[in-house]
């Protein structure tokens, strides 16, 4: 059943999803489960439980329930933002001159500017519910520390946020949103932290990165009465709070007879990714539809693109459990690039799995050429993307000029994660023609990988 | 017939007005017509012609038309951003323990972060369709400006903004996302008009004024081949194409059964709270309903409040028509206050003969006290509201907390023009206790008066 499609769909209230999706339970190969980096075990609920609240330590080792209820307080909250309407880009289509049809799920229209608040209101729900005082975490380009300082003012819960110092210096108004919804924040590495001040011994003018920063988060809520860690991505929980995105995506498109080939996201940790294709992906491992699904990274760190599939440290610190994931090595501290949510060595091992399988493709991208795409879709859409999301536009565009030349008629669904309204300082760049490309050489990801834990 | 109302209400496209409302076909006193500063005249289309393109001065002089087409081109650019949802603020009402019902319909889902949009891409459309080259204008807290600039990117025309000094300096990202879009912006009053030169020699500190920027933008539009000015405020035209949102509004209230009592916005030159209420005002000038409107000004700024009705020039340098309205003279230069979008002196002639026909109350209020709603605001609704809108924010909260004494249910709409991303200097400045209420002396507004025009 096909109908006339508009600009925008935005589902009924009463049509959006009450469940998420855990994609874990539909793969054959299940991800390799987290280890204890003293006695390389599989973690414990118990164990994981010092780190994380107990329902979502919980949580992240389920590998069998498809389906786990939203609870009532989180479906009031997505309410407030929800549901992220899926564009058909009309506009951007007629610019390219491709017979492809163009879909996004934008996830901008919110004040974190970005899907993170999908998992920032779940994982501190959790924590209120658990009697905690507040929890920590880390943030890149601040909008997952935006997002968490969000859920935390709404539910009255403290909120200690350790931001890359390359985001914070380029990002000074993000610190004043989180601010103004009552958070902490504080440049990482920094030396309030053990793991902060061994860092900046060691490398003194680092720019940081989101491994260093996720260590800081661990030290001090393990270190803290009452406090727990909370993150942004890679994990399998963050994975199935953000399969909202791929839930609402995949109900818009079946109610109006949409049907993508192409599924395309940008992958920092994976959580936009995994969130978007997640019941997409379920449909595949059940046999129902097939669709392609792509994974773009900056080329200034391209973890799945040139990583090694391995057991690796989630932060520089090497305070946090072992998981297997496409990494470049828990050292790696890429280049200040713009993306700044896209700067982490490793991917969720939920996309590492599906990408080993061959389930998932990726691509790596340079950022002059992403904002290039992210300049002519602001001007033809309406909408400033977001760095990071720009790199699945990058693409999605490249895809749809194919089609131009094949004459395909391609569906092509692309995840917009957020908007670039604090990103001015890298348009800036990109406008001033100041903008360079990094990519690491052979030998840079080499020796980082040298460093990989041994057993 | 009443629904269950959710938190946010989106029109189908198909629901979505094809005609903007002309509140002046309604008005039994019509606005007084704009004066050719020479001559004291009326103006004509022909002299409006020279300044305006001319769909829109025979727009700007229709005092009879109830309804008027809005072009398909215009109707598919709203699809990219519009319907703007009408929200239910569930949790306001909440945290504030009242029995009132409030709603407010949000304009800062696009990335002019406002409600200007709807203006822009009506006055570039029609310069367009004559042939032009490009447009001039000014911008106060730079949401038009940006609003422009993306209506140009979109039509392919050239976009020359001046930006009122102190919102230059504030929202330096402001400047980048006009350039992203293509647009030339320059500080204002500047070196590169007459105008502008004079004032500076008159005021070398001065921090300008939207009054000012926009003798600026008219001298180079008249001075310039192929170039027209456009404004984003104040003038009918701009009521009429703003009124899409009072249209949108009523017809999701219609839809849903929903009678507000009492709406609000802010008011700066009246774009907004013109717009909004237009539809609801016809109602109530044809008998068929009736409603409280209040609009809310910066108790820095209070031209409704504190000013006068009577002719003045909308520019502080004098190139304009005179325009009755209730004004603080053309020459007030406002403190900079942070509210830049309602630092204006003068207030639109349709909302100016509303409020002196008694249709139409008004409040002034200080700037501490909105961002203390803007704060209360954005942390249980989520959205990080302008410091504009938030001037219509303080008085919702202080209606709802009038009727929790009263036991009142009323229904109280306002109008959320847009966001906050790029006012974080104003946020951090109340985040630190740094910020400070001004309001101007009896005799700074009685000499500003003293040189109204004369006749």
């Amino acid at each position: 059943m096909s109908k006339e499609i508009p600009y925008k769909i935005y589902l009924e209230e009463s049509e959006l999803p009450k469940q998420w999706y855990n994609v874990r339970a539909d793969m054959k190969n299940k991800p390799a489960p987290l280890l204890n980096p003293a006695t390389h075990e599989p973690m414990t609920v118990d164990e994981l439980s010092g780190v994380f609240c107990r329902e979502l330590a919980e949580q992240e080792l389920n590998t069998t329930d498809a389906y786990i209820d939203i609870p009532q307080e989180i479906l009031d909250f997505y309410k407030m933002y929800r549901p992220a309407p899926l564009v058909r880009a009309y506009c951007l289509e007629k610019a390219l001159g491709t017979p492809a049809k163009i879909y996004y799920k934008f996830e901008g229209n919110n004040t974190s500017g970005s899907h993170k608040l999908n998992s920032a209101i779940a994982q501190a729900y959790y924590a209120k519910k658990q009697g905690l005082k507040g929890v920590t975490t880390e943030t890149g380009a601040g909008q997952w520390g935006t997002a968490l300082s969000m859920a935390c003012a709404y539910l009255g819960l403290d909120c200690k946020v350790y931001m890359v110092k390359v985001s914070y210096e380029q990002k000074p108004f993000r610190r004043e949103v989180m601010r103004t919804y009552g958070a902490d924040v504080t440049p990482s590495p920094s030396n309030t932290t053990n793991v902060g001040r061994a860092i900046l011994e060691k490398f003194p003018g680092t720019t940081g990165s989101l491994g260093c920063a996720i260590s800081e988060a661990v030290e001090v809520a393990v270190g803290t009465e009452g406090y727990r860690y909370v993150l942004g991505s890679v994990l399998s929980q963050v994975l199935l709070h953000q399969s909202i995105i791929g839930l609402e995506t995949m109900a818009a498109c079946d109610k109006y007879g949409i049907k993508p080939d192409t599924i395309i996201g940008c992958a920092g940790g994976g959580s936009n990714l995994g969130g978007l294709i997640s019941p997409f992906m379920g449909r595949k491992l059940r046999g129902e539809a097939d669709y392609e699904f792509i994974a773009v990274e900056p080329a200034s760190c391209p973890s799945l693109t040139r990583g090694k599939y391995a057991y690796d440290f989630c932060d520089t610190g090497m305070v946090c459990p072992l998981a297997k994931m496409y990494t470049l090595g828990s050292g790696f501290i890429p280049s200040a690039n713009h993306a700044g949510g896209l700067r982490y060595h490793g991917m969720s091992s939920v996309v590492s799995q599906l990408y080993d399988d061959g389930l998932i493709t990726a691509r790596s991208v340079e950022q002059t050429s992403v904002f290039a795409a992210a300049e002519q879709f602001a001007r033809v859409e309406g909408i400033l993307p977001a760095p990071e999301s720009s790199h699945a536009i990058r693409v999605a565009i490249d895809e749809a000029l194919k089609c131009k030349e094949t004459g395909e008629e391609k569906t092509i669904l692309f995840g917009l994660t957020g908007t670039g309204y604090f990103d001015m300082v890298a348009y800036q760049k990109y406008n001033d023609h100041e903008m360079s490309d990094y990519i690491p050489t052979d030998e840079e990801i080499a020796k980082s990988l040298a460093n990989l834990p041994k057993f």
